[in-house]
């Protein structure tokens, strides 16, 4: 009976696409798991998850590895651009899952499949991404979502699958928990309400260290070259830092926000690497770029991200940001000083053969070495030009 | 020969402004010393610096009580629009020099005064906005600036005192500290190199407490109406919440910024009150408003910052901005909880009547309640459209 | 058979509506025929479509008069903010489709209608508006679209009409004409390629004078309150001018835009006093408005124009902007003197008492009277100190 | 008495400059003149000025063909973000001072100066661009501005200049011009007030055609490549079509506009190529772009232009910005069908491989092809969701 055609489904190894493996095998596609690594899977897990796959019935199995392309696409623009959805949340999902569905329909297109399956749910923001982008990058291929068409129980999961001879333990943690390289979030009952915080015991890194831990995180190009002189892969570097800093529990908070969907979203979050390495570099950015790339990159990385996180990453206004941030970069080189401590993190300063805070110049609340008095009275009485006409032409009005 | 007319004085009662005091006296002003408490002072302060105005020889002195305009004029904006200066800075001290500047002008005219002198030097923001606010208010009123216009030491100064009979202890401390209601800056050897933090005990407040301590903060259209359901004047609950929150010895960071002269300015500052208000208003206001409001209301508070810190409070635009913002209040009243801890506090949640994050029309992750799969896959097809369309137009142009 | 309630609908005296109205009728609803005037019908055409809709078999027609809520509710704002789609359309259809549904929908729940059906296709943009608005504010009324369900050819329609006794002339006219208050678009085989402009004759108003003729518009806080010294109400006022100016043939052009289903479209319009107006209103803000003032208001008019387009209007960050553009009219006051002519106008100048080019204050090329070249010097050293300090910075690192 | 060394001037051959290259080689400056042509001159013109230059005793004359840097550097970008100061002026004139600044500056670094002069007044914008760019590039070089300076008449000029020998005819025109490859502006008394226009013989091309004429403007990535299919450099493109469009009297208006020093100031301009090209690259955006690349777009074009405007052009911010529109441009491809008339133009249409307004996917108005009527409803349930939930919520709160 298999002869409906190729068929790629986007796997994690979870009930609900084991479920969808099992039953799309069953009616007769050639089915094709794929999952793809953002930096959430060790090899082990990768490896269970290939073994269940097969266990599942799937042709094959493949993993993809996709934490260099997930940083050169996406991640380094969300750190030249500082973004933090509603000053918060580094977009730590959000940002995984435009990868994940531009990597599971490349490779759809490349073994010719002709249908692409995934397990998102009907109510959240994933199908969107994934149907948007599987839509875009290959209109021929027809998408297949059992979980959000057929709104089964989980109970009629676990039994039709014992019914096919799979018999796991398919137990629901108590937190659900999306790990990856820019961040991890956590879902539980809290955040299906707006009253309550998520306990300390649901986050997946507990407080190891006391006291405090001195970093230096070396930018080039506003990219993380370096940690402690140690040079590496920017990507890496995130992984190391982000090791190095659970351990004091940093980097957790709660995001609330707007889904595509138009509801409001609750989740928790962990992402220490994410929020050391934004706040380190836009820190570097205020020491290094003039008032008016400030300004404007603000206004680009707010809707940048608005736009990442809606799933609008083929927009090709999405590559003209990218473009005026990696512009933006030139400079953006130096050193930062970070020191980590219990569940917070300080900024002790910067070093840049960059840095427009320069005394030769002239000091900030120090006396000046740039102008004279009558100079700075002549600035700003020019300055206030135009409301002292405003003033006076309309108080007489 | 006090006859050149009336001159009002800015006076805060430290060395610049006594050696402005007594050398304009000598010079034969009728001079009036005023100081604007915008939060900074306390009553014994203010005595005393009123004592030490005569010794100076002014013939008035008096002391303006700003903080409920202060608060009704610029904080309740810097609020509605969650304004951090480069996502840092709560712009403690360019908000407070507005007022003040604004206090003493008014001042000035109702006693007639032809002469107005304040303390700045020509290196920094401050001669900017009292200069600027100034000319605009009262063109008429000649501005003098002795230590902007001489450049003269300290030593020059304290021997000028004490020639003319004031002989008093003119100690420069290790820290200039610059208090008010949104907040306390903090300038010292470090601030003035981009490597180095302020140490520990440079910042005003000391931790004193251990543990953690739960806060209720209550808004009503925007504004802290109570704490733990104690109502008070917003103004009044920020000063008790500040007080509070010291005690954890939050709210500490270093600002580096774009001074209106063009170079690069760096200061710490400690603003417990302001920072966990602007981050509760903003939690509330997640919860409170829409995606749009939310959007528009961040580039509308990135450049009400800037113009405020750059002294432009008098362009109509800033009242401009003050009526959306007001407008977008409307709906955000409500609780947030607030755990302080030590060095940080966290946002446990909130609960409003308006709350848009509503389990009757749907939750985040969960089952939808509000739409089928189909209307998802219809909404998610025509969202898609523009980019569908612009791929396949330009795959095969 | 009357049995399934009362239902309201959107009548125009079309095919489509018609087609509607006689088979909710037959289908056993309780029709009852609205149509809103936005400054499209005389009564004349009024009285037609009432009889029409009488033949249809509706149980009620009525006629609401909306145009003095149009302008209140809308074209204020629109002139306000001189919004121009994409620096071209001033939103004519769109503007009208809100007041339209609003008026509409606020009609139905008046007569505690359970139904509400409306004639348009699923193509385009005004079902989205209506849908959006009468679901907003009205979820308990169903909405019933019998055109986009059905997608019937016109002949399907016109037989089933003549079946049921109704045997009009249904000729499809060559262009098609919507005609509001704030202009008139024209639709034709032209506007579907994008090529091709509408001929001359597509547009409803010809060419009927030559030479030129001087008008004189007065704006008090923004608002035309008189043309040539006649003082009107504004909705009269937009009314009167687009008489005057149409015989010129002024006000034609074409617009391309993103509809809200993702795909580009081409209207033809003819807005003769949307467009002389805008540009006067736009003139006399040049004249009494700060350069922040014309800098913040062009963004939010940008934004207000995309989502009063997208039927966002009951977004309330709508009402936020419009309290930023009510604050920012308030000195928008004086005359603006403009000259028709074949085609095109041309704004003369304007005469205002906020006037800010104001001779008294230095005129701009000629001698300045309110500073000295050195002040203008010391104003260009320290407004030059940023950029010089990145190039001395960066040519040495 | 020849030893003060190089002086560079910027040199116009009217009567400041020429009085300024007299008097400060009679102050022993060794005096270079240079003057730059932007497309203003003729070389008939050139040489005049090179004559007059020696006349006025310098040793050497330089005119330095900055045409098509001029286009390279900054009229390109103005097109690609499609700038129109205040919705109306194409920044004729700003766009050249910084052409010009540039160029001088360079002139005279190359040849050692250590002295560089200007003959702007204190009043106006060109101080600011001259100043600012010359400190910026050359902080080594010293400023010297006798107009600005000395305050003189024209007659003591005249007289200054017959004493020295120089006897030339130096009438003051009515009207003041200033040619360039982008734009001619007219100054004059009606543009001293705020009421009166330029008369039709103030402006330096008059109507000689009659009837109309069709244009086809090609353009490759956002630059015009080439008119009526004739291929040339873009620089020439824009005369040719300049001296077409001439003809007709196209492009004159009157720019009313905020300058640097604060005042309002108004300047008549006829740039008959500069706004046909502009709108038609906006019409030929609006088919390839997509809506948020237009948005955005939008948003750094006007700000583009400010900065541009105020002299800010060495902001590594005007970088970042060009390389955004760069990027914008990839598909900014085709033919846009002009035709000119009497006073003013019309956009007929446009041709392009990149058209997004493909009828393959669907018309506008028209039935649609790329979904169906549920899939529409299902998109408008959902794009209507938050403001539903924001109703709902707010009526019962």
């Amino acid at each position: 009976m298999k002869n409906k055609g190729k068929l790629v489904i986007a796997y994690s190894g979870g009930l609900d696409t084991s479920y969808c493996a099992v039953s799309l095998s069953k009616a007769g596609y050639d089915v094709h798991a794929v999952s793809v690594n953002t930096g959430g899977f060790t090899a082990e897990e990768i490896k269970t998850i290939e073994n269940n796959a097969y266990k599942m019935g799937v042709s094959t199995y493949k993993n993809i590895d996709a934490i260099a392309s997930y940083y050169e696409k996406v991640i380094k623009y969300l750190i030249f651009g500082n973004v933090l959805k509603n000053n918060t949340y580094p977009l730590s999902v959000s940002a995984e899952r435009i990868i994940q569905a531009i990597e599971i329909i490349q490779y759809a297109k490349s073994i010719d499949a002709k249908f692409i399956a995934h397990g998102s749910t009907g109510a959240g923001n994933d199908q969107v991404r994934f149907d948007m982008i599987f839509q875009t990058l290959a209109p021929e291929i027809e998408i297949i979502t059992p979980i959000r068409d057929q709104k089964l129980t989980r109970q009629h999961e676990i039994d039709y699958l014992k019914k096919n001879g799979i018999d796991m333990s398919w137990e629901k943690a108590q937190y659900s928990i999306n790990k990856g390289l820019w961040g991890t979030s956590v879902g539980g009952a809290e955040t299906l309400t707006s009253e309550k915080p998520l306990p300390d015991s649901a986050y997946p890194s507990q407080l190891k260290k006391e006291g405090k831990e001195q970093v230096t995180l070396t930018f080039e190009k506003g990219e993380l070259t370096a940690i402690n002189g140690n040079k590496n892969r920017p990507e890496l570097n995130i992984e190391i830092l982000n090791n190095r800093a659970s351990a004091f529990a940093i980097g957790r908070d709660i995001h609330v926000g707007d889904t595509i969907v138009g509801i409001k979203g609750r989740v928790g979050f962990e992402a220490a690497a994410a929020l050391i390495i934004i706040k380190a570099h836009h820190l570097l950015e205020k020491h290094t770029l003039t008032k008016w790339q400030l300004q404007h990159k603000e206004y680009l990385s707010s809707f940048y991200g608005m736009h990442l996180h809606e799933g609008q990453y083929l927009d090709p206004v999405m590559r003209d940001m990218e473009a005026f941030f990696q512009s933006s970069q030139d400079k953006v080189s130096g050193d930062v000083f970070v020191t980590l401590k219990r569940y917070h993190f300080i900024l002790e300063g910067i070093e840049s053969n960059h840095d427009l805070m320069n005394a030769k110049f002239g000091s900030y609340g120090e006396e000046n070495k740039g102008w004279t008095a009558n100079e700075a009275k002549g600035f700003i009485k020019i300055l206030g030009n135009q409301n002292k006409i405003y003033q006076q032409v309309n108080q007489n009005a």
